[in-house]
């Protein structure tokens, strides 16, 4: 057998662990009702809220183009012990628990469950706990957002940060349970590597667990840290975490046009394989460009074409302009050309601001009363450029307006497909819909760093095969035999139906 | 509650998921042989063998000295569907499986079951299925060594490696179950991060799973592929990987002098938040260098002092030269002298192997009939210093000989104790011991690359808190139940127990 047959060689699997599932049953409404009584007098008064406004507004989000519901009850813990305490009541009137942090995900992570449950806001758990300069460590609660970490290290003067930049406003829980990257994934990995040094969880159990001590490195077994990143709070509630910051490294900012995405691409696999200090390769295209040229205020008077942004590294002067030329040497030789290096420090920020605010230019862009939906996929980076083309080439066949952003560096791509009608979402949910299988044809992933949630839980099956995805649930039963945990997300309950064939879901 | 508090807030965990634990099973010695000639009957001849000194061979390693036990039947397979014919036998006779590649471990990961087992030998699973030049990445069995893979790309002239490092011999298949590392890691990270993209692995059910595809990033739920990193063979085998390679980048090296380890670890912590190039820093004792200069060979006339091993990266000559001269500079502010860079590569590779040699050195310094305990822990990088001194100041006391090598740049530390008699043995075990309860101490961990074996099981419960370990069972019940995969190992059965004190456990 070989590794790209999912299929073959399943033999005999007597006693199979996927044989015992079960499906979860959860309370009554009366039984609901009691559970949130038994908060209000556990909690003081505004911790615990029905408020509709809150329900609503916890339960949908508006980056999310699936199905939400609204929750019974939103609770504010302030501690590890507040969570137990919800976790507790939880269990003992099946109510599902459903965490929710800075509200940037985009697949329905936190939708409310069908028949009602408990929502865990952790804004309140936003203490930064300890800052170890030494061991370029941090210790802190998980409703802490990754801005705040590094803003704080720069005003208190420590030459360290926190390299995971996925929205703005995504918090360090949210963060690992979405196991989330962003553009400096390709110099410094993802929430999969090795960051989140350890955990402190609330178990479906109740009981509190620590993952890991705070050494840099271990092989004391299996990292059971590892679990809950990327588990979307199915396994349990982070409370607390320890992560490693790495040096600030002077940088740089250049751009590059290209004649086209594979000329773009081949410079990428070029440039990465020098070795040379490369925080970020954002590729974008010509849409984006137009967007950003039109509707941005754009730093520079850019071309409406293909192009790369650099984000370069060196700790010295001299290591950071031999890294410019030789970037330079490389786009001209893959037919790029007007490579522009960012004159001074205030240029490169403004530079870098034109690609994070891709979202507002397509927006603004798109006229009044126009959405977007954002989503990813991931493929080995040699077939960016087919998984590229391919998706422009079906987008134009709708009609619809769409760019196309690429952490490049990873073969990890973005699409903002932008709608105003009920017709064109339903186009969109179409045009993601064969995005996605057109990477996984590529030997890809339905998400590189969004997760699942629920948008994606209709692939997981075609991309990891039903023998992992089982296993995936036969974890989930053995932590979470009651099924509290943020149910009917990443491979929970209907993973294998498919979403837009069961309207009457949520 | 607080990272460091590990015993408090377990609050009423009705419903455990650890109520559940039952004790395995296994068949009978009847069944066993039916088991064996079974399996003779699946695989042809030469690949099933009972004669002693191979089941003895495969049973007890020459490199720890933990209880060894001979198997009942080695088994040789070339194939996944090898593996999983062997497991399905091992499944109906209910016979445990142990896995062996390259023999390398330190802590008795392939010790045989005290009842009888099957080993198997992964030896023929040593293919290289596919390399992708452009997506850094290579498809191989889990048999293959680390150091033929490096071998094999440099002949066809690919700029790539693997840069994961543990000894020689070992395999990928043994590095991802150990969760090792090796000198890279303070640039690469180790096993537990982003290297093993995706396994196949022959779950105890006989199933056949592939953990993920081959895109660089996903965040399609949690990650499967990181429950059997580090997990040494517990939950399933592991038969094929695709791994990421890493360009090759120039490097050099060059070496210190320090007055002590203080000294040495505080000119490490700032040259790594330089954000330079740095591939390895290795520090090593005054007694590692008398081993070095009177036994050893060595490239260079060394004082008998504390000193640092460096190899710089740089992309460029320039960007090399300028790293040589930052490491210079701050290796002097903290009180290091005799600064020497090699002069060419030639230089530079016989120093680094006047380094790697370390074990040769004290073999041959330690004198005949010696033997070494090598071992490892690893802590914040800031307490290195103080588990260093408290260590040597031990081994002083017992009046045996050893030399401390550490991976500086992690806090990640080894102990090389040589003895000769039963008696210093026992001296050894005591001083393994303290070692370990100091690091933890420090909040390190009882292995930071060598893993748990049976030589660290009893230090999980204290490093990690009951309920972490308990999690860890759970999870092999759930993927094992009948725990026929490598018992007795990391959290196997007897994890709670000392070893020591269960001197008839093997």
């Amino acid at each position: 057998m070989t590794q790209s047959d999912h299929t073959a060689a399943v033999s005999s699997p007597s006693r199979s662990p996927s044989k015992s599932k079960s499906k979860p049953v959860y309370g009554t409404p009366e039984e609901f009702a009691r559970a949130i009584e038994e908060l209000r007098t556990l909690f003081a008064e505004g911790a615990v809220t029905t408020a509709k406004d809150q329900l609503e507004a916890h339960g949908f989000s508006p980056n999310a183009h699936h199905p939400g519901c609204p929750h019974s009850v939103v609770v504010y813990p302030s501690s590890t012990e507040d969570v137990v305490k919800i976790v507790n009541v939880a269990r003992k009137y099946r109510m599902p628990v459903i965490p929710y942090s800075g509200g940037t995900s985009l697949e329905g992570h936190f939708a409310g469950w069908k028949s009602g449950g408990i929502c865990i806001d952790m804004s309140g758990m936003d203490k930064i706990i300890a800052i170890h300069e030494e061991d370029s460590d941090l210790v802190c609660q998980s409703g802490v957002g990754w801005m705040e970490i590094n803003e704080t290290l720069k005003e208190k003067g420590i030459p360290l940060f926190f390299p995971l930049d996925p929205g703005p406003t995504a918090t360090i829980g949210g963060m690992l349970s979405t196991g989330c990257s962003g553009t400096n994934a390709v110099r410094y990995g993802t929430a999969k590597g090795e960051w989140f040094l350890n955990a402190t969880v609330v178990l479906p159990s109740g009981e509190v667990i620590k993952t890991r001590r705070r050494s840099r490195k271990s092989s004391a077994g299996f990292d059971t840290t590892k679990l809950f990143i990327g588990a979307e709070g199915t396994l349990g509630i982070v409370t607390e975490v320890t992560i490693r910051l790495a040096p600030v490294i002077p940088t740089t900012v250049a751009t590059a046009r290209f004649p086209n995405v594979r000329k773009a691409s081949e410079a990428v696999i070029e440039i990465l394989n020098t070795g040379i200090g490369i925080q970020c390769i954002e590729l974008v295209d010509a849409e984006f460009m137009r967007a950003t040229v039109t509707a941005g205020n754009p730093a520079r008077p850019y071309d409406i074409a293909d192009h790369l942004f650099f984000k370069l590294q060196g700790a010295t002067p001299g290591a950071l302009a031999e890294s410019v030329d030789i970037v330079k040497t490389i786009v001209k030789k893959h037919g790029g050309d007007k490579f522009w290096p960012a004159k001074n420090n205030e240029e490169a920020e403004a530079v870098w601001t034109d690609r994070k605010n891709g979202l507002y230019s397509f927006l603004a862009f798109a006229g009044e009363g126009a959405k977007v939906w954002s989503t990813d996929v991931c493929v080995p980076i040699s077939k960016l450029p087919q998984l590229v083309y391919e998706t422009q080439h079906d987008i134009k066949q709708t009609g619809l307006w769409c760019s196309v952003i690429g952490h490049a560096g990873d073969g990890n791509f973005h699409t903002c497909l932008t709608f105003k009608t009920d017709e064109e979402l339903a186009i969109v949910r179409g045009l993601v819909h064969r995005m996605v299988e057109r990477a996984l044809a590529l030997d890809g992933t339905c998400t590189g760093e969004h997760g699942v949630g629920i948008g994606k839980k209709e692939f997981l099956v075609e991309e990891l095969g039903a023998g992992t995805v089982s296993l995936m649930k036969t974890i989930k039963q053995a932590i979470d035999p009651l099924g509290i945990m943020n149910p009917g997300k990443v491979c929970g309950i209907l993973a294998k139906k498919k979403i837009r064939d069961i309207e009457g879901f949520f």
